[in-house]
């Protein structure tokens, strides 16, 4: 199979690794799940995933992520009488987890018929794949693809004979890439892309801009729903996390320099400065660096604090903030990594050269040493530290399943003429009345759990 | 002389009780200045103030603020040069403190010639006014006028043969109002009003959709930078001290409820959460409700715990959150107090029956006796408490005064044809390249303070 | 009348000035008390006092101050039926306000008599001495005695024909230093002393040591009661309140240094971070110095940081902490002020020279003025803060009038032996089951204010 | 071997499970390694671990260690010249992980010669032990032994030919209590005992108060340096650390009831309150509980929120907070763990009957479901969630392993009759001058990593 000539890798998602939740996952079976032939208890096969007998503790996984996701469960249960997706042939590429899976059974209960594979080679916990195929769902996955199996699967999903997808839920663009490139006719049948990443809104924005878009999409990372949480609840807990889990470094009385105060900044801050570190904060943008100011975060340039810091966060979105220059200057045993939006933010590159010795001291952790003995302790090789060295609270993750969810009901449904080909927020007021669904559902949880029933939200 | 017949008196704002920041002001004299002759050291008469005796003091008061001002005091530094309001005849209607006093000293050094009055018949700084009256303003304002006195110092700023106003800054609308009633031939030579409040905004909106609005209109209040800090921080700051200074009552332990979580709310509970209050929160909104609890608050609704809490805060922007049924649940002791954006939060009406008993204990403090003998202390007789009993931090109104001298810039300067008859927020690319001034000059501050200097910004 | 050769002026706490509940006491009668005939409305004339009409307002500020005294509250009603004070002639020297009349109201229930005169020629709150005059307690003190006024109360306190006390109630050494150098045969019958502040205590412990003291004393300075909650959680609140009342400065985005991480520097400290002030530590006692950097300030030394920091606190315990070197070299308009023990930290004497300008520009604000213009802020002039320029929370007073009122009951109460002449701690465990009585109260109260019931404590 | 009629099995400590530093470790060899012979590279081979071979990864971790362990680093340093060791003969039983070959290093450097055996026989790190033996340490311990192996490896330190101990470094005491039921013989050329456990301590004072204690003993677990850090400040850390490790919950809008408000308590309420959590203290000492009111927590009983509440952690020190009655009454998926002293605060026993059904679902998490399908999250079966599922700071660690060096140092060098056969704290002035040098040591690189250096301390 002949790779498309893709123009837009996002080489970072697809070679990061993803934290399983199975830690004892040492199956040392090493035949590619390509080569297997397997079928699940009813005699299914319509699947390529890594061990259809790893499925109980996948089903436990996903039953555990359940309980952290009030929003989703209450919409399949509202819902799963009128089936809103009934009909609908979904198609999907995302990270494979419990999470997910979740999501996977929802829109099968609300009526869907799900294809998946996998936006990123390292993310799929093997177990919950297995459990998804045993319990039919048509899944394509495993930890540890290689290129050419990440899109040989997002082709399986697709490519198959009498059925065809009329609705896209997307993670990355990739597959929405794939569609564009080998089967553009599908788009005829298709009703609308959800799309849930920076990278791939970026891309539909500019498939738009370009007037090459040929289905309405809707833009799921922008949504108030995963901006207010997702960034800024999700990171003051998995900076510490991250951090923790490979480092076992203390925060306290810790100086420490983050790069940034957009929300993943002020999450990052408001943790470490709860720790008892000594946090100081860059920023270009006034608003931001006046908010840091009154937060109490002493705003610097990094040259100037570079020398002192015994940790180097960055989360600004932008490229090259920490550069060679910079990483001469740290200190012996400085502990750097990144929690903005993509792997370039670090000058990793710059790091190879013939002179620096990198040393692989655990899973994510790597020494990089200097002639004269100075150790950098570098983070997931500059990759997004929440998504490689910790988990992402399920709790979060539910409001933006529910909101993917939502978006594929609202785009399904809609009646003709009211989205165009274009790209859009999913509205406040759907045809169906579920305003603020998603949040309020959350909402209604956390009350019930303060014993509380909340009637008129 | 007549009142107009004013459909929007806001009588929350006029009857409230400023703090001055002269507490040694006890003097006796109590002709009305409306009664006196008085002049400047000059010779200059033309203003109506209570003592031009006290200008020294205020003069002190106004240099203390202008040290906490430091974006306008750059501005005032940067533009006095080129004097972009050289030919304004500004016409002021606002609080007069020592903050309004470098902001209309700034406008003076930018050009503009002022006659300013009071927007409250209670919060003049008459040791300011006086330091004004003596520096060449032409103010009429003192503090304690009649609500006679209140329009007929706006009369006096108005209404003077030889001059006539192209520009109109306001703070509540009572201006604006008058000069429609009374003088509506003037607007032919105004360029615009500049508003800062959420009620002369509204009013504005109003005329705006009623076709009526004849001059564009600089919309302060929803301003980035005021809505960004001036809450937040603000409210941050004076729940603190607002309870404090009316009843020094230490927060400690003590169970508090605070309604709403908007900007101010989310203030109040995190310096009561600081200071080790046990904080719950009311709020209908989904999204800030659901910020609450990941912020660490129990979320509640008002009848669940009013039984129990010791104090019981409104920030809501609606009417009538806590009624006179609340009132008689709330236990002895129980402080009630108001943060929101009116007086209606609280009904207070409902607590002018006879079987209560009210007593003043303090100046802003009330008790409620009811017939058994329980007492509650209602703060500010239900107005906002940051305004009624603490101070506002100069360093935060300095952002705002900051935009209202850039606004009256804009509308100034600004080329035919840029506004029309409507209300504007302002540009964020201004025609002079002031961009973010008013923040980056915080800012810049900040950051010398810092000892750093900030160039790029 | 003659002063007694005082080796012991402990000038500063007598030259403060305390915080009036009554801003409104406005009173143009310049008479001196001791030049007035003043009786109750029961005809009795046994008390000097300024204003027997205020007695009204005073009995309010007393009731307001019942209502955060529960511990005391609570002791008053479980003792009052035994009356353990039964004969107890005390005579007492403190501070005169709301909760002191709580404390001796208390002492009245359980069947002491008292007399009572102020130990600060500032501090006595006028309406309450009017409210105690009226109940029938013979009190001597005013606000703003002179020194000569200051014996001759404490004189008319003990010198009283056919009384003579059998206890001592005091706060800095005063009234026993007079009984000692006036009326050392008193002696004979009195059963002991209770001294509560760090200078008091102090000068027992000189007297112990030189075999002179002849009566058992009860440190209450020293009890765990008064340690573990008067510094630390008093002076969190404290310190933002003395700074907002005395200069209306934002705490947001300010560099602060604070000088001493012990509790109060632990206090202030915890409360300036959450108002989002950047906090600098200097501290050299090890352990503490750890403590600091581990909850996140940054350690420094003084000198260090002085050119750059807004505000300056001092708290360390120690002399000259703060000397004219460091006042030449801090910025322009940074604010200076005292929270430790006594008035010596800041070398406020060093400043006292011809070249500088001081200019009092509110009360206990003054600004000294360098030749060049430079304005430091001085409050207090370098006394404690929190006395002089903020409340101190009655809810933290009642713990410690619970303890004096406790140790009276013990020294009273103890049967021949128990005590010698020398200083004591009181007890854990009381002849009487009063073990952590007075903790356990508060715990009580806000336990029932979270609607517990506590029974087992 | 006959186990000796052990009294005191602290059954807990030897089940518990330590958190490797090595993910990598799954190596099948299972031979056990007291059948293996194994050499270093110098032909040494008088030890017993794992694999020698693993040594090089094993050094790299006691170089990360070293890092974060400036005041042991320092001691090493300081008084590696003039080897206050030399000549002693230490028999060690303590965890061994990288902090401790960092002690043991240090140890050896100072002078003296190190025979250790591991006090728990899960919490070896095997490559560390390897290491230890690669540099010629007499180690015996690996991950996973059995009652018997651990035993045998205490018997293989003390039991052999041409070498006695002079000095006891224990921590649990059972290396104390097998030379006491052994070869007490020993005990005559053994200067002293240092123990670190709360549970080695107690035995100490018990042999102490039976007379039967017949060498001096310090007390490591009371001093100041591991009580006033150790506890507050570790578990402020390892109670995120080790909730995230073991269920990746969301602590943002969770509610938690934190039993026990000492130092453990302190710190975990600490650290939940800060990432958002609602956090409900119980506590029965009447100071704890009110310092926990002033910090803002609401007190309850258990009994009263224990079914609402997510999580529950103990922290007691006591036995059966959390009993039967109340894991009946907990709602499903609620989170139950012990960072107390012991593994009795939960009543694990009681969980141990027929109509539950036990899932062992991670490493250290079990869900034991009830009959009606709810499921309780069990971590670590009760045991302390610190020392079993995260890892202890090293910074922390640094302090008391150099508290347990210069206890060392104390007792090997004291004067004749300066401790007696008695239980002692290290004093605060020793012999050599260290007065607070653990303390001051760290504090001087945390001064340096602030780029300043600490001269007079």
């Amino acid at each position: 199979m002949t790779l498309p000539s893709c123009t837009c890798p996002a080489p970072e998602k697809r070679v990061c690794s993803w934290p399983s939740a199975s830690y004892t996952d040492s199956s040392d079976d090493e035949t590619s799940p390509r080569d297997k032939q397997q079928k699940n208890s009813k005699g299914n096969g319509d699947f390529c995933i890594k061990n259809i007998k790893q499925a109980d503790f996948g089903r436990r996984e996903i039953e555990i992520a359940e309980q952290e996701m009030p929003a989703l469960m209450a919409l399949r249960k509202r819902a799963q009488g009128e089936k809103p997706l009934a009909g609908a042939k979904v198609v999907g590429c995302t990270h494979i987890t419990a999470q997910t899976a979740v999501l996977m059974e929802t829109l099968s209960a609300l009526g869907a018929q799900c294809r998946w594979a996998a936006c990123n080679i390292y993310s799929t916990q093997n177990e919950v794949a297995a459990a998804l195929a045993e319990g039919g769902f048509s899944v394509f996955a495993w930890k540890g693809e290689s290129e050419d199996d990440f899109w040989w699967c997002i082709d399986r999903c697709v490519n198959v004979e009498g059925w065809q997808p009329n609705m896209i839920l997307d993670d990355g663009g990739d597959l929405t890439h794939w569609i564009y490139k080998k089967y553009p006719s599908m788009f005829k049948k298709i009703k609308g892309i959800v799309e849930e990443s920076v990278t791939g809104v970026h891309r539909l924005y500019q498939l738009s801009k370009a007037g090459k878009l040929c289905v309405p999409a809707m833009n799921v990372n922008d949504s108030v729903t995963k901006q207010k949480f997702d960034n800024l609840y999700c990171c003051r807990e998995s900076i510490l996390d991250g951090y923790k889990r490979t480092t076992d470094v203390m925060f306290g009385g810790k100086q420490v320099v983050v790069c940034g105060y957009g929300e993943v900044g002020k999450g990052c801050c408001a943790a470490l400065k709860a720790m008892g570190s000594i946090v100081y904060v860059t920023e270009i943008d006034p608003i931001c660096a006046l908010q840091a100011c009154m937060d109490g975060f002493r705003l610097v340039k990094l040259n100037e604090v570079i020398r002192q810091v015994d940790i180097v966060i960055t989360c600004t979105g932008n490229k090259n903030v920490v550069v060679r220059e910079h990483l001469d200057r740290m200190k012996n045993g400085c502990i750097v990594c990144n929690m903005g939006h993509s792997n370039t933010e670090i000058d990793v590159a710059s790091l190879r050269t013939p002179e620096l010795t990198w040393e692989r001291v655990r899973s994510q952790v790597d020494h990089v040493i200097w002639p004269d003995g100075k150790r950098i302790v570098l983070l997931a090789e500059g990759r997004l530290l929440n998504l490689s060295c910790s988990t992402v609270p399920t709790f979060v993750l539910s409001i933006t399943a529910t909101t993917q969810a939502l978006a594929l009901i609202e785009l399904y449904n809609a009646p003709e003429g009211r989205y165009k080909q274009d790209v859009y927020l999913l509205p406040k007021k759907m045809g169906k009345g579920f305003f603020s669904f998603t949040v309020v559902n959350q909402l209604k949880v956390l009350m019930n759990r303060h014993r509380k029933i909340c009637q008129e939200l």
